[in-house]
This record gives structure tokens, sequence and C-alpha cells, in this order.
């Protein structure tokens, strides 16, 4: 290996290391924090037994799984056993497992540090706003710290010892299939829980959130942890592998492959340095506000990763033109970002008129919101495909290949304030449920505003990070196409072999009026549509479930409605009935996908395949962006009422924001979130299987 | 010109011109049936002068609209005036404009025979079964035959006078530019009305749906007819139009051109010929099956078509792989038919699930209808894609170019019968309007017993022919990407034109991996979005106007609400409402996706417009067949639930169906069928620009 790229490498792992060390530190700093409620950690131990629980069920299952597709990848990627060096399909099967564990891993430590940080913070609000968002803020960190550590790690990993950028489609495919199935069990269980609990309580009952009454209460406080918390890892630990995987693809056929595969890992790495001191310098200002912190710490982030990566790229010679497509990334993450931030903020026009249409009822709320949901997609269409379009046109003088390249890296340059991101990310759900400790260990009403606040700082910020992670995954996936196409070339040269139908120089580019290509893409484009529809009506049979065990529980527990104080609901009934169904509802939607671009490359090749891929990109972001807005827009219209206008809460405007509320949570935290990680999954099954589909195809 | 062509264009007028009389033969018939109550022709009389007043308002700002199009095509197109023949751009001006007339005269025409229609079969209903369904069969038939028959006759004098294909592309602009605006300005209108009408009278007071106490029940009647009769008409006419064109333009650049052009010409005459002797034959059973009484029919008009083109086939030499194609259109149109049928019939699983979720409240009603929705979308998307290709390959050993001239004849076979789906499709809001006419009228539970039987046959076969015409549409914009693409080689090879950019030959193909395409195509993908939301947004501020109103009667005007025998409402001021606010709203939306085009067409150039046009069409399809067919389940679990279901009428979850109910109408009947003409509405505009983005691009 070049001696260049091996001293990049080591430094990445060196970084990567420095990073877990970061997150001890962290999670030590968190760990020490008073905890002295008894009640709060009897509540904490429940959250976080059955988070345990869930994710042990999950991962049994997960592993099974892997294993059948780990033995299916050994027989026939990435060519069939008997045409191909045994050595390159083990590796292959090694690095999906390899990925597999480590995506299985960042969700594990989430959880664990989710469900210790809440607590610590329940109890810090206590002496004020200061401490309490220190604690959460690291907390959140430490899964940020974690999940990019690992995903460079990884990749660093691979390369250093297979040397094969193949192999990082294996390690790819891993993490974001392992990411694919935990966002979708997660996201059924959350939303069971979280829907049926508000339903019952909330709408029938008229008693808070997070009170203690209710028996789906401690499941809806274990969905905000294995579904926010260890499904968002999982789903931008995969956007960052397959980012980086793509560029590392891509860079192995230009022109000089070493110097933009350094590139690569330079860039990856000083974002998480970047990020780690970003975590390190955050403070909250004297006037104590939330928002502000989180959002300066990711533009001080910003800022410096900009600046060392300039540094960089003036005393290795990378090249400048690289260097400025990921600039194009990073600003358009932020743009998109602003946009999403448009349509969800309460102190915005679209919120405001939601929560009006709310008066009339309903359904006005329903069909306003879906309006300005689809209202929603456009700045941020605009804005993936005009960072692609520059980062190509940028980087095309640069020679043949570097424009695909020059896509990758402005999505490397997005995702490289990952750590940041994760870290905002995560304080969202900590913060939440400590509010609910707040609540339930009866802390009292200074205490609640406090977390109050931090709460919805947590959801201002994400309403931003979700928008970054959605253009983050619409680039990567275009440069995965690019990936893809590379593969299917590389097979075409190493097995010297001629698709029947089509001349060698054709298979390089998927023209729109070739009709498998077309086909692919009608087929590709209702994928999306499917698989959210699974998913929610996934969630819809299991609330259905719950609602009617919370509801046989009121009647049949004598003085738990009435709040005896020596009388407690049966919690782990509910926590059993969303696990059972996300359990049995996680697997259908995800190999539906799967299996889908099988058949479709069986049937088409690759030609339907990369019309397949393109469907799939549109109508997956078109959805994605859809449901994640309209779904925050909702749920923030409702909390616009709550505060006091249009009439207020118990109003008939507020029962109308309700149903949009709970329309939205499936849209927002199921399905939407899910489509990113489908259309990454997609994608690489795609590029590992460009072989086969090359050699057997119908058409 | 050629003798053959001659021949089969002097056909072709001649069996338009037959389908006139027989209108005339139909029309008299309906005229003729007797009409004797007072009251009922009071109502009609009112309903009448409502939808000659929108339809007046309407076109005034549409003939506005239509001159200053009319100047600029005059001086733009098919080239900038300074640079081409001026009688070229005569032609195409002269064409536009002939297109929209012919267009506005079909909504007309509808509307004229509509609003006798209704009486005549309200009437009609107290001697049966029998005479009320010739009456309103009869009645929709008037408007199928003149939509069909204009549709031919107009293409045919095209070509006769101009003997130039491109100027079909400005008569088709015409037609589907009227359309789009006749479409959303009637659809606006509707659905104001009707959800208004529904909020405050079904659900508020409890009083039935046709009540004549509701202030709005008057402009709930005109809706439908502005709405579904004439908005319906443009779209099908539309259609129709483009897809003629769009197979007579690619014939021009075939090997056989002629013989091409006379098989698109004797096709389509035969399709009009069919639905003739369909109409003609129709009966209704011994047992009065509605229902089954509009489908044998269907079927009728599908087998005479078959025989008569492979007779004509056989007789003047035509390609038996071109007969094939259109029958493949034929069969899958009604596979897609039988698709959207089973996600909206009652008797299938997905309405009863969703009406059996609507138990848990309304937030389950949404969410069980989006993701069937969703689901809707797979077979048909698969059906239109595979056709597609079917046709493709069947038509590809014919020689260069006649693979997509298969596609476009595909599209012709799936429009064949349009005639006849017009028909039927036109039945439905007679026997709608019919149902009202007797409620109002007071004649009696039998009658009314008798127009509900044909009410709920115009909606199940609703959903066949909605489907039929959103895969036609499909087709039809697949083969205007391929006119586009033949209208952009003839523009380079008249012109001498040479894309600074690229190589000439690389202008036949749009390359998925090309950022401009692709750039296109994610901002083509959230046209149809932004184009429903503006309508829905549209719809629901209307709806909320509409609403204050009818409270604001109810509270001033005494003895509405009990209903005293001599207090009318000031319906007026409702039709008042709906019209304003339908003219008001109808230009923004239309106009916007006009523009977006030609935006991106003078950034981007042909490259980014062939992306723009693919991603219109893909996204485009799949919301708006997850619209049409998530209305129809909604509105049909709602009936579901009436006829005695899940807790039946006034329980919980028939409340909960109405908001599902009230979400899925302006989905289902605004946005829904609206996309189809927007699409349609860019290819012509991307075409006709064609030459213009090939010399003017900012990349």
């Amino acid at each position: 290996m070049d001696l260049h790229l091996t001293l990049f490498l080591i430094a990445s792992l060196v970084i990567s290391v420095a990073a877990f060390f970061f997150a001890g530190w962290l999670y030590r700093y968190v760990a020490k924090q008073p905890s002295s409620n008894e009640k709060i950690s009897n509540v904490s131990q429940l959250i976080k037994n059955g988070a345990n629980t869930f994710l042990r069920k999950e991962y049994t299952v997960l592993a099974k799984f892997a294993g059948i597709a780990g033995i299916v990848i050994l027989l026939f990627l990435p060519a069939p056993i008997w045409k191909s060096e045994f050595l390159d399909n083990l590796t292959m099967m090694l690095s999906y497992l390899f990925g597999t564990v480590f995506s299985a891993l960042a969700g594990k430590i989430g959880i664990m540090i989710a469900t210790i940080a809440n607590v610590k913070t329940a109890e810090a609000a206590k002496y004020g706003i200061k401490p309490a968002f220190m604690c959460g803020f690291r907390g959140g960190a430490v899964m940020g710290m974690a999940v990019v550590g690992s995903s460079l790690l990884g990749v660093a990993l691979i390369i250093l010892i297979t040397g094969n950028t193949t192999a990082l489609l294996g390690f790819s495919f891993g993490a974001s299939s392992l990411a694919l199935f935990a966002k979708a069990g997660g996201g059924i269980f959350t939303k069971t829980a979280d829907i049926s609990a508000d339903l019952t309580g909330k709408v029938e009952l008229g008693i808070p959130e997070d009170d203690p009454r209710n028996p789906a209460v401690i499941a809806d406080n274990v969905g905000d942890n294995v579904g926010d918390v260890a499904g968002m890892g999982a789903d931008l630990f995969d956007s960052n592998v397959a980012s980086m995987s793509a560029a590392l693809i891509m860079a192995g056929s230009l022109q000089e492959p070493v110097k933009a595969s350094c590139t690569v890992f330079a860039y990856a790495a000083l974002g998480l340095l970047s990020s780690i001191i970003g975590v390190a310098t955050a403070r909250i200002g004297k006037r104590g506000n939330a928002t502000s912190a989180l959002n300066n710490s990711t533009y001080v982030t910003t800022g410096i990763f900009a600046i060392l990566t300039a540094a960089t790229t003036a005393i290795f010679g990378f090249e400048w033109r690289i260097w400025g497509a990921s600039m194009i990334g990073l600003v358009v993450g932020v743009i998109i970002g602003i946009a999403s931030d448009y349509f969800t903020d309460d102190r915005r026009k679209p919120v405001h008129m939601v929560a009006e249409a709310s008066k009339s009822g309903p359904a006005f709320t329903i069909l306003s919101g879906v309006s300005y949901g689809f209202l929603s997609t456009l700045p941020s269409l605009i804005g993936i495909g005009f960072s692609a379009l520059s980062a190509y046109r940028l980087c095309a003088p640069l020679g043949s290949g570097y424009s695909m390249f020059g896509i990758s890296m402005a999505a490397v340059g997005m995702l490289s304030i990952v750590g940041m991101i994760v870290s905002n990310d995560a304080y969202g759900p900590i913060v939440d449920n400590s509010r609910g400790l707040a609540e339930m260990g009866d802390l009292g009403d200074e205490v609640l505003e406090v977390t109050d606040q931090l709460d919805s700082a947590g959801n201002t910020v994400k309403a931003i990070t979700k928008g970054f992670a959605i253009g983050a995954a619409g680039l990567t996936v275009i440069s995965l196409l690019g990936a893809f196409i590379s593969e299917v070339n590389e097979a075409v040269s190493a097995h010297n072999l001629l698709h029947p139908l089509d001349l060698l120089e054709e298979i390089t580019s998927f023209d729109i009026m070739n009709p498998l290509v077309f086909f692919g893409m009608l087929v590709g484009a209702s994928i999306p549509a499917v698989f959210s529809a699974l998913l929610m009506l996934g969630v819809n049979r299991n609330a259905q479930r719950m609602v009617f065990e919370i509801h046989r529980q009121f009647k049949e527990i004598p003085g738990l409605k009435e709040g005896k104080d020596d009388v407690t609901p049966e919690y782990d009934k509910c926590i059993t009935i969303a696990t059972k169904g996300a359990i049995k509802e996680l697997l259908p939607a995800s190999l539906f996908t799967i299996i889908m671009t099988v058949i479709v490359g069986l049937i088409g090749g690759v030609h339907a395949i990369g019309g397949f891929l393109t469907g799939n990109i549109v109508s997956g972001l078109l959805l994605a962006l859809f449901m994640s807005n309209s779904g925050g827009l909702w749920d923030n219209s409702k909390k616009y009422i709550e505060a006091g206008n249009c009439d207020g809460k118990g109003s008939d405007s507020h029962k109308a924001a309700v149903v949009g509320d709970t329309v939205g949570d499936p849209f927002k935290d199921t399905a939407g979130p899910s489509i990113n990680t489908q259309i990454t999954v997609v994608s690489l099954v795609a590029s590992l299987m460009a072989t086969i589909f090359l050699t057997i195809s119908l058409f």
C-alpha cells in the first residue's frame, strides 16, 4: 500500500480512537452526576430494562438474519463462488458481518448512555438549566462520538486489512441492512407506544403526557430510546459509511487514485476532529438559551472543519476543486436544514396556518399539513439537485471520473460534521425522557419548566438535523449510483462480460429512453411508498392492540384511573405488546425492498436496476421530505395551540391538532426517516449484485 | 398529401361527424323525457344557472389568458419569429387557439346535457330503474361522443389543413392548458362546496346530504357539474389528443410514415365507432343491475374494437406488431382499472380495514388510508412500466423508431375506448345530481332507492375509469417524451444547431448520470407535489370561507335551521364564494408548473428538461395514483360504515370516517386527477420550446 495512504489511514485510526476516549470521558462526566431520587431511579430502571429487553430480542432475530445473509453472500458475492476466488467471497462475508456488528454496537452504546443521561439530566434540572443542559448534551455527544468514531474506524480498518474497496460495499451493506431493520423495528415500537399513550391518556382521560397512571408511559419512554437514539444512530452511521465507501470506490478509477483516497480520509478524519472540538467547547450562554447553544456548537464545528480542510488541502497539495465540492455539500446541508426548519418552526407561517385550519376540524389539519409537507419538498430537492450539479461541474475539469467523485465528496462534506449532528440529535430524546422522569418523580413545576425548555430546543434543532440527514442521504445515494456504475464496469472488464443485448460502451450510461430503464424507474418509484405503507400499517395494527390493552387495564385494575397512591399499572404488558409487534413487523417491509431489487435485477438486468435505483431515489427523497416535514409541522402546530394560541388546550382545535400529531408521528418517526436507509440499502444491494445482474437477466 | 392518408382522414372525419349526429340523437332522447315536478324544475334551474355563471366567468378569465399565450406563441414558437417563417408561427398560434376553443366547447356541451339529464333522470326514477338508467347513461354518452368526436375531428382537421405534425403540438397544448385550468378551477369549486356542505350539514346538524335547508346544497350540485362533468371531459379530451399527437409526430420519423399515420387514424376512428356501437347497444338487465350494465357495455366496446382493428390490420396490411402494442395498452388499461378497483371496492379488504381502523379514531382512518393508497401505486406502476416495455420490445424489430412508436400506439389503444369511458364517467355526476333533486323535490323513498342504486353503480365504475385515465396518461406522457426527443432532433437538423457542451449524437438520449438530467429530475419530481399542495390549500381556504358563510346564514335567517316551509337559504351567496375562490386559485398552481418548466429549460437546456419531464412523470403518476385511490377508499369506507357496518351511521367510527372522506375529497377530485393534465401540459411545453431550450441555456 502507498505510504501516503497508510499515513492517512493511521491518522484516521488515531483520531477515531481519540473520539472513543473522548466519549469515555463524556460518559464518566455524565455518570458521576448525582442521582438521589428513588422514585426516578425506579422508573428509569424500568425504562432501561425495557429498552435492553427489546434490543436483545431484536438483535436475536437480526443475528439469525445476518447469519443467513452471510451465507448467501459467501455463496454469491461479489460473484458466484464457483466463478470467483474463495477469498474474495470470504472477505465480503466477513466485511458484511463486521458492518452488522459495528452498527449493532453503535445502537447498544447509544441506549446505554441515553438511559443513564436521562436520570442525571432530570436531577440536574433541580440546579438550573446550565447543569441540566451540559448533562443532556454530553450524553448525546457520547453517541455522536461513538457513531462517527466507529464508522471511520471500520472503514479505515477494512482498507488497511483488505486493501479492497469492494469489501467496503459489504461492510456498508452490513451497516445499512442492520440499520434498516433497527429503524423499522425501533420506529414501530416507539410510535406504537407514543400513539397509544397519547390517545388513551391525553385525549380520552385528559391526563398529562407522562402521567404514571398511564400503562403505556414506560413503553413510550423506552420507545424514545430504542426508536430515536438507537435508530437515528444506526441511520447516520450507515449514511456516513456509505458516503465514504462510495467516494473511495470511485477514487479507485481516477487518474490519481491514492491522492483522492487520501483526501477522503483526511476530510472524514478532520470532520471528526472538528466535531470533538465543537462538542468540547459547547457551553450554554448566560441567558440559558439551549437552542442557541446547540446551534452555536454546530457553527463552530462547521467553521473549524472549513479551516482545517483548507489548511490540509494547501499543505498536502490536494485539489482545491474537491475541497470546493465538499464545501458545497456542507453549505447546502445547512440550507436544506433551514428550509426544513421554516416548514416546522412554530414562529413561521406554515405552523400558524395549520393551527388556524384546525379550528375547522381535523380534516383541515390533515389537508393543510399534507399541503405544506408537499410544498416543503421543493427547496430541498432543488438544493440536493443543485449541489450535485455544482459539485459535478466544479470537479469535471480535473479529468475523467472526477465529476462523479466530486458529488461523492459533496456528500462527505455534508456528513463531515455528522458527529455534531448526532450529538444534537441524541440530545433530543434524552431531555425528552428527562422531562418524563421529572414528571413521574414529582420534581415540581420549576424543574419541569427547565426540562420543557431543554425539550423545546431539542425539537427545534431536530428539524435542522433531519433536513441534514435527508440531504446527506440524497447526495450519498447519487454517489452510490456512481459507485454502482463503477462496479458494473469493473465486472465487465474483470470477467470480460458482454451483456447480450448491448454494446460494451453503453453499459456506462442509463438512458431514460431505454424502456428497461424506464420500467425499472416506475417500479423503483413505488418501493418507498410501499415500504412506508407496510411500516405504518404495522404501527396501526400494533397501536390498536395496545390501546385495547390500556382500556382493559383501566377497566380491570381498581383505583388506577383515580390515581390511588399504591396502584401501579402493568407497564410490562404494554412493553411486551410493543416489542412483539415491532419484531413481527420489521422483517416484511425491509425484506420486501431487498427482494424487489433482486427481482427487478433478474428480470431487466443492470439497465433496469439503474432505472430502479433512480426511481427509488427520486420518489424516496420526495416522500422522506414530505413525511418528515409534515410530521414535524403537525407536532409543532399542536404545541403551538397548547401554548395558548387558536383557542388553546382542550378546545376543538386542539383536538383536531392532536389528530394531526397522531398521523404525523409515524410519518416523521417511523416511515420518513427509514426511507433514507431503505434507499441506501437498495443501492448497495444493486452494487453488490452488479456481476450477477450482468450475467443473468430475463430481458 | 398521400391518397391513402387522405382517405383515412376523410373516414375519420365521417366517423366523428357521425358521433356528433349520434350525440344529437341521444340529446333529443333525453330532452324529450317527461318533467313535470315544479319544485325539481326550480332547483334544477338554479343549478343550471350556477353552472353557467361559473363557466362564463371561468372562460372569460381563460380567454384573456389564451389571448396572451397566443401572442407569446406567435412571437416565439416553434422558433422565435425573427428566426423562422411567419406562417409557421401563425399556424402554431391558430392551432393553439383552435385547441382551447375545442376544449372549452367540450366542457360547455357536457354542462348543457348534464344539467338537463339530471332532472329527467330524477323524474324517470319514478317509473323504475330501467328508464332512469337509460336516461342517465344516454346523458353521459352525449358527453362521451362530443369529447371523442371533437378530438378526432380536431386532429384530423389540423393534419388535413396544415399537413404539419408540429402544429398538432400547438393544438394539443391549447387543449391541455385549458383542461389544466378548467380542472383546477372546477376541482376547487366542487370540493369547496362539497366539503362545506358535508361539514355543516351532515356533521354539525345531522341533516341528510342534499337537504334543501343547507345553503351550500345548490353549490354542491353545481360543483358536480363543473368539476366532474366539465373537468373530466376536458381531461380525457386532452389525453386523447395528446396520445394521437405523440403517435403522429413519431410516425413522421419512421421508415413508412404514411402507413404508420394511417394506422393511428384507423385505430382512433375504429375506437370511436366501437364506442358508438357500445353506447347504442347498452341495456340494463332484467334484475336491473346498473353496475353490470355499465361494465358490459365497456366489454362490448373493447371486444368490437379488437375485432375491427384486427380486420382493418389484415385488410390494409398494417403491422401486426403495432396492433399487438395497442392491444397491450387496452388490456393493461383494464388491469390497472381492476387494481384500482380492488383498493376502493367496498367488498374488499382495504375498505374494510379502513372502516375497522376508524373505530380507533380519525387518526387511524387517515393513517390506514394513506398506507393503502401508497400500496395501491405498486400494481399500476408495474402495469404501466410493463406495458411500455412490452410494446417497445414488440415493435422494435420493425425498424428504427418503431419501438417508441409502439409505446404511443399502446397509449392510443388504451384510449381507444375513451368514448365509452367518458360516457360511464359522466353518468356518475348526472345520477348523483338526480339523487339530490329527488331528495329536494320530495319524490319519496322509493325513488330515492332507485337513484341510490344508480349512484352506487356510478361510484363503482368511477374507480375503474379513473385507473384507466391515469394509466392512459402514463403511457401518453412516456410517448410525449419520445415526441420531445423527435422535436429536439428535428430542431437540431433543421437549424443545424449544436448544443455548445455536447456532441450532436448525444442529444437523442438522456443519461441519468448526466448531472443536468439528474438535477432536472429532482426538480421535476417536486412539481406535482407543489401543484397538488397549491390546489388543496385553495380548497382549504375557500371551504373555510364558505363554512363561515353557512354558519352566518343559519344564525341570521330565522326558521332556516328548523326547516320552515317558506324559508329558503341564500344559495347564491355560496355559489358566489365558490366561484370567486375557484377563479382566484386556478391560475397560480397551473402557471407555476408552466413557469418552472421554462426556468429549468433556460437554466439547464434540453438535458435538464429531459430529466425534468422524467421526474415529473414518475412522481406525478405516483402521487396521482396515491391520491385518487386513497380518496376513493375513504369515500367508500364512509359509505360502508353508513351501510351499517363497524357501528354504523352516527357512531364515533362514522365520524372518523367522515374526516377521512373530507380529506379524500380534494385528494381524489381536485389534486389527483389534475396531476394527469399537469404532466401532459409540462411535456407539451417542453416539446414546443425544444428549439429555444437548445439555443438558449445557462449551463
